[in-house]
């Protein structure tokens, strides 16, 4: 690229809030769009009864193509690429547990995870997928643009090419909203990340068949209606950048301090919204909260090393599954799937299986008028940095019953047992359908009187919405449960013109 | 931390740009401080003087407590601490010599590289430590408050207790201004990192034997001396957030555009001021640059891995060194240093040798009178993440000597045929000195004219100045020798009353 001589001016960008200003006019605004939410159902139900899609868990001598190596009993694919379940060997994690040994999904390779953003009477509409994924118990949920591997794009199974992909390996060609290499669960795999991208183009864009615009506020409204909205797609729109259209400083609200405003005198919506710029003030400067989060990483000697699967303390593999001894945890199984709507008619593969459903939640509290999230450092063994930030909230409350009192997760009783005035926020939403069966977990909002004086323990901290969405820019600071609610978060800017 | 309740206000913090001017401001006055340069000069030759070092290159069986493993011949102490080197085998790399092998330092310990920052008078100043360290051609030089590894602060070598060590280890009763953990260098170093931070105290301070204050903008001037601010200084320096005061938007000087504005209507450090906020625009919108950086890491498909140092090829270990069969690149040795002014009295190790001078330099331009620099995203090989911000240029032109013409570094050439009024900045500067013994390299910025159409190859960018300000904020992106520059580039902004 080149740039004109300085005798020529305007060759530089300067900064300018208007595609971000009307991205948060959308939520604000969820009827204005192209088409209905009632069409749009209508469109997704029409094609989800199309789809054909069979998927059976399978023993693993019925799997095609993998196969357990003989040394180390990892499970590979015979190209060497896809992906591989290994064990991993953990030692000196912080917390009640700090050593143990599991089976993990290694995939080195680096996917794309894109949606494409295109403005229509000024409105920006997402361009999203009904797509089949094989761990989905409702079979198809809604994705992003492209939502592919390495292997899917250089078609190394030799299936059909990926839509839309162009807009994202060329995307220097339009507008670039977001672009970040983005951990995936520390728990189930080992240093995955994939590539978040949102795109904006002006071009023509082909409608084909499975993909739907929606406006940027319908997709976020979309979120409270369980299974619907994908993870990939989830992690995705927490990148979308929102911004706070000018907003009268907040002013008390008369009446009892202790109730949540029940008198409409400031809405969760206006607390969020002061929450969107650094304008508005946060309880922790930028300063002090990379103190904090810098240190827990720092401090961390803990190691995390690849062993073989065969050789894990506490797993036994049967036909069927590779499962703890306990019957906790989750499971390494098989499916064999058919379909007539992906890529490649049909293939099998191993997935992994979570045993319970789990829990997912922010707690949140209005200081100052100005909405904050409590937010953990957390360390996930498959983490390239140790340590992440993650929800308040994060685990399956079922594994801990064999694991010390001490081990369970702060706030879980808090959440579980809030009161109906106090949740913004309850869906059941999936893990990623490619790698995870049937696994899902409630994902909560719950606000606390602002008014209650909430000690933040060592490793947690609240935390100004702007504050996590400057740092969702860079890759390796949100993990993908907190990227998910503070997509969650943003939805509750959403507003139909009939409240 | 608990807040107060909503009804007593103002527990939030908001941003504010006091301190960061007032830094800024000393830069553009030099002079206010509460001693002069030449008090300065004349303490710290008086104190270099005093340094009774001793430090000799000896053969590898005189060094003791390290010994080199007889199963793979790696250089490792007694206590499994400290340090190691080892041997680094790269495949698949970018660039025209994909593969290679080569020693490198293993140091999994992260340790703290910390300025303390006080004002007097407003003046905010930094405490600065006279050092000797062994690798210094000239002994002593100018280093952070505190420069520990956590072997040296956990008093693994049972030395003296670090000076200032509470004001960075409990720096939540401060106020930190940057905490990052920032890459050192990726061709010698195997994923090493080190706290960067930057705290300012209220509090009265003692000022012990061997450390100064110094305004920022003395500071900032010293840069300009040879071998004076040590590497760990110039590092942590690059962190210090800077802020452009008010100026009147950029007018083209009148007169001949191939000129570099001769007549003074427009200084470098006008450009420079212009660059340090966003307002006044960039080349490049955020979103494409994250963009072009997160697609050159996605694109990565090398591999760096650890072997044993004694199974290289090309390496060959004698009685003092190990080195390349060309006699190019870097040798590893070892000294004896005696030393009264250390935590302890006399030790051996080993270290790294480079065998030329290095070449580190920004090529920089006023691009509509906001000044830029020519950036490069780089693979080295100790990455945690394979790709960082490079400068402009980042060699040892002598090593080009043995490989293809191809090889040679893009715009080496053109830096080094700069004249003389398009140099910004010329000083030789030390590695640091605690690794690399008589390691060093020339750094340069230099300037060329706003009418010059510079065709930017695909793995450069031009960026304004607070577009690597921001990064510089977080981990992994500006590789260490692009820190050094950031800093120098802050040092133009420097000025006398003299001037």
């Amino acid at each position: 690229m080149t740039h004109a001589p300085t005798g020529s001016a305007n060759v530089l960008t300067r900064p300018g809030a208007g595609l971000t200003t009307r991205i948060s006019d959308s939520l604000r605004d969820v009827d204005q769009a192209i088409t209905s939410l009632r069409d749009f159902h209508a469109w997704f139900t029409a094609y989800r009864d199309t789809e054909q899609s069979m998927v059976r868990h399978i023993p693993f001598t019925e799997l095609k193509g993998w196969r357990f190596e003989e040394s180390n009993g990892n499970l590979v694919h015979d190209s060497g690429r896809f992906f591989s379940v290994r064990g991993l060997r953990v030692r000196d994690a912080p917390g009640s547990v700090p050593s143990w040994e599991q089976p993990v999904i290694s995939q080195p390779e680096v996917g794309v995870l894109g949606i494409l953003v295109k403005e229509f009477d000024g409105i920006p509409h997402c361009l999203m997928q009904a797509k089949m994924e094989p761990g989905n118990h409702n079979g198809v949920q809604l994705s992003p643009t492209v939502q592919a591997t390495r292997s899917n794009y250089t078609r190394v199974h030799g299936g059909r090419p990926v839509h839309y992909l162009d807009y994202f390996r060329n995307a220097a060609r339009h507008s670039v909203l977001a672009d970040v290499l983005q951990s995936e669960q520390g728990s189930w795999f080992y240093r995955k990340r994939n590539r978040n991208m949102v795109v904006k183009t002006t071009e023509d864009v082909e409608l084909l068949d499975g993909f739907y615009w929606l406006s940027a506020g319908q997709l976020h409204a979309l979120l409270a209606v369980d299974d619907l909205v994908n993870m990939d797609a989830r992690t995705v729109m927490s990148c979308l950048p929102l911004t706070d259209p000018a907003l009268p400083d907040f002013r008390p609200p008369e009446g009892d301090p202790r109730s949540l405003y029940p008198d409409g005198t400031d809405t969760v919506r206006s607390a969020l919204t002061r929450s969107l710029v650094p304008g508005h003030g946060s309880l922790h400067s930028p300063g002090s909260l990379r103190n904090w989060f810098t240190g827990a990483r720092a401090d961390f000697e803990g190691e995390a090393i690849l062993v073989g699967l065969g050789s894990l303390r506490g797993w036994h593999r049967s036909e069927e599954r590779i499962s703890h001894e306990s019957g906790l945890f989750f499971d390494v199984m098989a499916v064999d799937v058919k379909t007539g709507s992906r890529e490649i008619d049909g293939w099998t593969q191993p997935m992994i299986r979570a045993r319970g459903q789990g829990v997912t939640a922010f707690l949140v509290q209005r200081i100052e008028g100005v909405l904050h999230a409590l937010v953990r450092a957390k360390h996930e063994p498959g983490f390239m940095d140790a340590v992440e930030l993650a929800p308040t909230v994060q685990c399956t409350p079922e594994n801990y019953a064999v694991l010390p009192a001490e081990a369970a997760p702060p706030f879980l009783d808090e959440v579980l047992s809030a009161p109906a005035e106090a949740i913004r926020f309850d869906t059941v939403l999936s893990e990623e359908g490619g790698r995870f069966f049937h696994t899902r977990s409630r994902y909560l909002i719950v606000e606390i009187p602002p008014e209650r004086e909430l000690r933040e323990p060592d490793d947690f901290r609240w935390m100004a919405v702007h504050q996590l969405s400057e740092l969702v820019q860079h890759g390796n600071y949100l993990n993908i449960q907190a990227r998910s609610l503070l997509a969650c978060l943003h939805s509750l800017l959403c507003q139909t013109r009939g409240e």
